[in-house]
């Protein structure tokens, strides 16, 4: 009983349309189906249906990150486990997210809802196959061509709280994290995979639990995102932060508002993590600076209070 | 029970002297200790006490190559598990191999000499640890600084035959795999990680077993393979193929023969496979050309029949 | 008096849209202009009017190449020079190649047909401007975004007979040249610029005078090109030679053949001379190896005999 | 009569060794000669004897810089013509400055002394001479290995009159500037070379005349210098500003201060300018933003009021 990784987010987003153009046609992703106030997309080295739900909504945020699990029955495992500490699980039926099997949905202690599926549609690229039989399509060489959703970055009254549920519930793995005094955890990367993280929980600067700080996605290289900062800036997208090198996760970074009002990290590089023993990196109160940024621009203070 | 990453290989070589300075003061090795006729050393990006032991013999090879496993007690449950397989298992005692625990040796089907271990010493960096955290050390910026051990590809003269094994017995995932023939297949690309490959196994065309066919280093990014590309050459170093890009594997490589005779990859690139079901991309006969390679120079012949 | 730089070629192709597809969406060239049998382009990072005409013809090859000189009166004292030294020289009225002023043709003693001009007008972006005032347009974002035209690389039937004429008569220096037999000059690089080559003449294998080689395109970085090389061979363009790099003017590079016939050359890397008493680098005829190809791949046959 | 490239900056320093040591090991300079308190230093990439000289002194700042000229005799040439613009010109005899023969110094309305000369020894490289003729020598793939010095930067207290005495007298070429009030100049970029800049001129915020801002060395490509910055980062260098991109020049650039306090620009990018009818590029106050920080984080307050 397992989570693989992670699968896909609902954004919410004031702006449809320009969500759905800036996605594709500035970050370059596909858009694979529509459905009432909803729009749903891929990158074009991811696998499935879809790894991005855009729907409609008066304001911006995430109604639901969903993980695949390892198994078939592993859905219906983790609903009881999930239940039997006390948080109340809602079953989905295949087919009410597009290209997607039975799931299960729930919130956790660290405020939004998530979501467990494994059966999920693949791609089928049609005429965008590539001769390159390991790649999902052609590369779209559109826009910035990011490569595939990476991770995403949460918000929460109490990150020791919600990391710990996670851990403990769903077996993530605590790769680093950040005390921003001796007993407060300012922030905590976790993992089921090799990457850094699949998730981030940030303590919330507001007190607000559930909130959405950063969806990310991956680039091949840091010249890819340097590109992306020419093409943005031209474009006349603000970057909000970068670029620049986190000590923690080691990833080098833009950040930027899309049309909607999430924010959206493009980055690459960081590291993998394989000892079966890793010991979670813990940043003190006194190593606060270094370890968000390694080198690069101080963060702007909207940085660590904007989320949605 | 499961197989986590690949740990060490050791390497036999006429040349210890000019191998170990190749290693170091090329790639940019670090030395951790000696003994006897062995070297031990590792990668800037290497947390272990060693991924590497370079050993005095009259020919190159690969003496054994270890995988770190998940616990303690997966090393003498593999134990029992090969050993009802009907292989001869050696148990090697804490210390005989350097910064090292209880381990166990064995041969497979593919003929190489593999060990399971768990404990090991971490490396400790002294005046070389980094303010970055999550790094083992300081990169030395000596050479070419290859970051990390990544995969091992060795020789076999039944290619089914040996992956079967290493998927039925230490559990490995097969990734991709190439038919030279319909009914033969030319090479398995395997992986305990979300690495393409930990381990590849490929058709020798000699018709021996157990022999190696390269060592693999990762590099950053593919500008630091091209880098690699401009010191070696000047240096004196033949680079016997590449710069190329697989269609397998998706790996931007070079490689060349260290002084010792052992060939080594240096490379970039590839995609991670996070899917639970990934199913094993099976390139046939007919793309043989474009999965070996992508783009980039024919392989030499000899590309295709020297191993040590 | 002097020539300032290379302006533009004019090709011949036998399939022209299928030539000014290739050049606008997958090299990422734009349009400015069409006329009669021919269209005008020009890439992203070019100031002027156009640097490439592809005109249709039976087969392809370079109809000619334009060089721009340092002022207005420079056009008619070239000219005066150029018949002094009994090559007959056709005056081209302004407007006859669009956005072109007052212009004159020759051939010379490497047999294609040369322009000088200086008027021409300058691209204006409308709606493409960017707000990087230094910068033409926006890049398109579209294919492979090449930066600007570079160099042209000629076939003669008397290398050192044509470079002579150039230096003396058109004042280029000689950057770089090689001797395949002792008395042989197999090739020169020469330049106006303070780059290592504007205009390279190649000896002919087939013994003919005034064919085109290749026509080079810049990339800012070595990453660029191999993202080149990814898209080209997903979109089935053939890779003629490379990744590789050249030994003479260090360039990093790939060759293509664009759908009409004529070898392109997309490249990064090189680099300036500044000095006013630099000294041709001589390359030996036991040096030929490293000079064409420091690393990468031997380059196929055809592309010594290969030439339009 | 002409200037041809910018030739070397000797530079004051309170800690000659540890500056020595920051060239050398950091930046990955050479060290060609020692005399008296001088040490003299080129980059690998640099053809002549030195590029730089670091001078004991008890206070940093540059003592002087030097051009090299196009020919022989434009040494006098230049030096009747700064004569007659009424500056005093100081004749140093070959050899006062290592490597160097006959040269002028003198001040000019910008503040700081230059020097012009034509002859200079070639550097030997003895055992680092590289196969690749073309290169002065192998790369010490040492620190960063910074190819060659650039440009230099330098403050005034009116950068129009500086400005206009370059252009009238040495024949520099305005390339771009920026208007920080209708009628103020706040800086310009001139060039002898394609490059868009071999020195700028900023307004001194001090009312100082004859400062230095900074002195710049290129490295090939925008990953050089994102592993420039996690290098320095290890090793305990302040990173005063970047990585960010210049609207003004398009160089992608970090900036620290050596340890004597001098200001080093490690940069690549930027744009080549052919055209010989080339307007300048005019920044008026209300693209000052832009021009100064195209994207990247902005320049800290001392940037703009630090000089030596």
């Amino acid at each position: 009983m397992r989570i693989a990784h992670l699968g896909h987010a609902e954004l919410r987003t004031p702006k449809l349309e320009e969500s759905v153009n800036f996605f594709k046609n500035v970050l370059g992703l596909e858009e694979t189906e529509r459905t009432g106030q909803s729009v749903y997309m891929r990158a074009w080295g991811d696998w499935e249906h879809h790894t991005l739900i855009l729907t409609e909504s008066d304001h911006p945020g995430v109604e639901h990150f969903g993980w695949r699990v390892g198994a078939p029955e592993d859905v219906e495992a983790f609903a009881k486990e999930i239940e039997a500490r006390g948080e109340k699980v809602t079953r989905v039926e295949a087919g009410t997210e597009k290209g997607q099997g039975d799931a299960i949905r729930f919130s956790y202690p660290g405020g939004q809802t998530m979501e467990l599926y494994y059966d999920v549609e693949k791609f089928q690229p049609g005429i965008k196959r590539s001769a390159l039989k390991n790649a999902p399509q052609k590369p779209p060489y559109r826009g910035l061509g990011v490569r595939r959703l990476d991770h995403i970055n949460v918000l929460s009254s109490d990150v020791t709280k919600a990391r710990t549920w996670l851990q403990e519930v769903l077996g993530f793995n605590l790769r680093e994290h950040l005390y921003v005094e001796d007993n407060v955890e300012g922030g905590s990367w976790l993992s089921v995979t090799s990457q850094v993280h699949d998730i981030a929980i940030m303590q919330d600067a507001t007190g607000q639990n559930g909130r959405l700080h950063h969806l990310a996605y991956w680039l091949d290289n840091r010249e890819d995102v340097l590109r992306a900062a020419d093409m943005l800036t031209d474009e006349g997208t603000i970057i909000e932060a970068g670029p620049g090198k986190h000590g923690i996760t080691q990833a080098f970074f833009i950040y930027l508002l899309e049309p909607g009002g999430n924010r959206i990290e493009l980055f690459s590089g960081g590291y993998q993590i394989f000892a079966p023993d890793w010991e979670p990196i813990k940043w003190s109160k006194d190593e606060i600076e270094k370890s968000i940024i390694w080198w690069g621009s101080p963060l702007p203070q909207e940085f660590f209070i904007y989320g949605t």
